[in-house]
């Protein structure tokens, strides 16, 4: 771990300290070719932002993402600011010769994606390294089943079944906050959460979506304006179901909601093969359960695989067998990756082409559940 | 128990097996008001006939159901047959003054169900009564779950997620039996196990679909012809998604498959509400899942209710608490409720009006299916 | 099926129902040597006992148990009274050549279950059967768990770790039954469920406890007397546990109590061999769960097989695979098995000696309580 | 966070990491009233200590804690060097005005634990702290409990159920490591795993053991010596048994195994109450079960609570509800509690008094077991 790698992280929310917490721990448990450095953080208001930089671990600020770009000692930029941000500052860290992690979704509109997948190929060919933050394909069990998948295990896959449920907008009294409105979120549950399980279910399958069939729904129409007392639109989905086909022939049904009441964070998906099952559930995230069908009916079973083996991905870099992992040891693999990547001079995985065919997707569901479910396909992407 | 209720029973398959246990148990774990005799069973090859007359407990034999609607300590008459001979032998059964159980799904057409409801209605007036054997509905934990959604435990229901899932096909060297072809099953997994799930679903809500969009597939598109060395074609389903709208606003998501490897008969339904959620899994039938909104945060969490309390429905006639019931439990008291209702003049449920109801369901999806998945509305029956 | 096989039963109580309900439904799903018939029930009260014969479907009554004994069309004696009957009438019956099948536990006290397997021995030479309705060994997870031990699928096993918990007497006001006074029940917890999980243990191991060290306690010392109100003693354990060794080298827990808030009926025994690892645990009766040490530690896992396919034990014989089975089947694969034996000259199992056996573990426990703690040899009988 | 706080670790392999990755972490999340500082490591082998307190964040080394021990800008050891040297370098260092932070087992002897709990008495009239690392006291689930019970909400205790399993062992041919000699363990699974549980028994209960019967066990007497063809003795238990009485009365009953095939980390209790039950399982250790016996019948069941609430202890400074933590949670909280209570002048828990109470219930296991099960008393101190 000689060289070091100078990073700047833009916002410093709920992503922005996951992500902090990943950049301070990757080097003390995996071994990196390059010692990442929290360098700047960059955000707008100068006085929250010296008291995040103290709390989080970063050397210095930044109050304009521009200056960031223009600092020598900054080598990768980590973009955890809303979605709307995200083209401008991740195209221009590109052009700037900065490496780029960039938090999900890509961006708030394909076309948005389609610009930055496309800086990304080019900067790719100048050595400049980007990837988008689907930190879920890094839970160990979630990558123990993509090998499971690449080697055949489950065979030919017909089902691919996920949904994301959350409850924290049941109450109808609860606020009218950004998130809520399409204008800065671009879209509700589905952008939000369904963005994960669509990459997960491309990422696992190995496959792309081809079309969908969606329906969205907003329960709540109306909802108190934050520190007023009147009430304005929800301009999102409180929820999104639509049906799907993969390339390959698996039928596949999605769901995102915040409406599940007693479910507060509950990504579940599974995959039925013509040799064998997966099934995860990020409520328990260091399991998976593996149906192999293969085996005599007798004992055959779906077993709970505790993925906390050193023979399992990620997992031997952290405790011995039986000792769990959490929520954000994601974003730390997720790092160890990424500069890894940077130093063997290798595209990371997910990159801005596969957040794009998140985008594509989610853009599909959109169209289709404003035509009442009809049939809309998923562009191909050259 | 002093007066007799003569049964007469048509087919002696799986069904026929589960129902004639039915008529054996009620009496035995029940107080009913007629006792329920197996005076005749029904069927075309003498030999078996007798066979299975003897192994099952019937005191007589018929070759020819109109025989067996013409005599007179035939009271009722139990259909157990394939779907395409319900409406003929329903509607005769009704007319010649017999109550009537079918099995589901009550007709293999819309055009059939339509019939068979209009004869049931009229049959009330004269106090003929039938029932459709959506059996699950007498499984305790899902009648505990319509009783508490019917006390509004749940509040305002707003997602509706069934799914039933089996793997009996998934090996392609599977024959082609009669399931597998249109003209005797009329539909693949959707008719045989996605109506159970919209019955259930309209059951639990006391609501009703309003329209779906819809994808089938059928994965293995030839099979081996029974007995012989030559492949034919699949002309059913092997896996029906939809999704839904019922009238009070939920969104639902149903899917039926033959093709999710290592799951055997799992039928899994959750209802998330303003106030509450409920989950079921057939394979762990004796339980409820059960989140009460209400409660305070730092205790809530979904409840496993064993539900074999006294106060729970049914589970007080059989053993004492912690004692569980089995699959063919639902149809003893399907039979108890039937023979109560016969007695007390009163309309069982669920109907033909019921049944129909769901294969117009069954209908829409498959039009929105050949369609591409275009919402198609379920029409209103007056 | 042509023989038939006369039954005289003792007893209508819980017990009773479901013996009745094994001998009325063996028949109907298994492929009986000879064809059971409900011949006569015994009990003292008359009224009751007409009231229950009808409602259970046995053809004749007796109020005296020596009656029974001297009818010709009773070929075998079912024993569902009291635990301090049993020793008479068990023997009573074999000296008349009745084929004899016993509810657990096989006795009160260690003289009388000696005496009834030297009666049992003596019988089985003249070729009069006997059997202990140690019921659960019938369970066919739990079946299935003997035949994976037998077979060495968990190597030489280190662990036995078994609990049977209720919690019916929680509370302080329940009343003084005759269940909680040890003149009527022997003992407590211990003789009521501890036996099953003592009988469990020594049937999946084929092995036998050598001694145990146990303590006892009686929560609530006092107690209402029903339809009074006075208090009485309680002089029966509430809670019994013990911890033991087996021939074979394995340590074992064992715990039985009636004061676990929650746990209905709640059995569960786990092994741990040197080559894997199984658990059972009756609230879920249908599911096994088999951990496979000979597996890959990538993919291995605790497997939960659902013991519904044709190749379990007795589960061919009911529903297709996934269908549940419930608590009163286990008693119907009990009387199934005995009359397959009683044809084919054969002994039943578990035999008195089994049934004996258990009795002089729970003796041990009872004498290594009193001695608080103190290891306490099982002896073993020649 | 004004002042700081120099921290010395002594120690540095599987919980020196866990315990700097709380020193480097504690800070981040919670608001600590003192800063801790990674001053000093220390360890015998300067080479191995260098790479370690590089790779672990640690700015300086020593190789003699004594010299530790005298800097001026170390205020709190923390011990994590095998049990044999807690006891000399806790009392130094508390001598020395040092606060300790010791890990679990206080001491391989009950003298040793005697001596440092009275130097940490003395100590802390000089407002000088000390703690044992029972580190699972901070697993936010087993807080609750014991939050849930201090409130009365399980009522009066009747029962603890308690095991530990692991399965590291299993195999005849793993070397006899130091953890298997007793000159250097103390003890083997009794005192590395068997000790948390004790731990937390009495910490949940807030009652002490009063005595116990104890089995232990040696499955494998002979294993390879590491680096030779040759086999030596094992001389500590692989497995220890005990049933124990609490002096509120309940019953306990612990297990402690490392041949539970399958069971990697598998801490689980178990309280049942007069009016309500506890569970918890390590292997999900965000979940805590809860059933209350207050509620009505019909719907009460085990609740499954996700610990994840801002309400919940410690969940509040990590991540929203419904994200995970992990395993190494517990010892930033542990490391935040302790700073706290340094600036409070307050005396943290687990106090070294706690430990000593957990050595002498495993000093009374020993001399059980040794006595083939005899009860053996656990001293009170005074």
């Amino acid at each position: 771990m000689g060289a070091t790698l100078g990073v700047g992280m833009v916002g410093y929310a709920f992503m922005g300290a996951a992500h902090s917490q990943a950049w301070r721990t990757a080097g003390r448990f995996f071994d990196l070719p390059l010692a990442p450095e929290l360098t700047a953080l960059c955000g707008r208001d100068r006085s929250a932002l010296a008291t995040a930089a103290h709390r989080l671990g970063w050397r210095s600020v930044e109050t304009d993402w521009t200056a960031l770009l223009g600092r020598d000692d900054i080598a990768l930029v980590d973009i955890c600011s809303p979605g709307d941000t995200h083209a401008d500052i991740a195209i221009a860290a590109l052009d700037a010769g900065k490496h780029v992690l960039c938090e999900k979704p890509l961006a708030n509109t394909v076309d948005e994606a389609r610009a930055m997948a496309a800086a990304a190929t080019k900067a790719a060919e100048r050595g400049v390294r980007s990837m988008v933050g689907f930190s879920y394909r890094r839970v160990p069990a979630v990558a123990l089943a993509r090998r499971l998948v690449a080697r055949g295990r489950i065979g030919e896959i017909r089902h691919v079944r996920a949904s994301y449920q959350q409850d924290w907008i049941v109450d109808p009294e609860f606020p009218l906050v950004w998130r809520l409105r399409r204008e800065s979120a671009g879209s509700g549950a589905l952008g939000d959460i369904g963005a994960h399980i669509v990459d997960m279910a491309q990422y696992l399958t190995g496959d792309l979506l081809t079309g969908v069939c969606a329906l969205t729904e907003t329960f709540v129409p109306e909802r108190p304006l934050p520190g007023s007392n009147t009430r304005g639109k929800v301009t999102v989905d409180d929820a999104a179901l639509f049906l799907g086909r993969f390339a390959g022939g698996a039928l596949a049904s999605f769901e995102a909601t915040r409406f599940a009441t007693g479910r507060k964070n509950a990504l579940r998906i599974e995959l039925n093969g013509s040799r064998g099952s997966l099934a995860f559930d990020l409520e328990s995230l260091n399991e998976l359960r593996f149906y192999d069908g293969t085996e005599d009916a007798e004992t055959a079973g779906f077993r709970r695989i505790l993925v906390t083996e050193p023979t399992h991905p990620y997992a031997g870099a952290w405790w011995p067998p039986g000792h769990l992992l959490g929520y954000e040891h994601t974003f730390t693999h997720q790092v160890a990756d990424l500069v890894a990547d940077i130093a063997a001079d290798r595209d990371p995985e997910p990159s801005f082409a596969d957040g794009l065919r998140v985008q594509l997707v989610l853009d599909a569901v959109q169209r289709s559940a404003a035509a009442n479910g009809t049939w809309h396909p998923v562009p191909e992407e050259s």
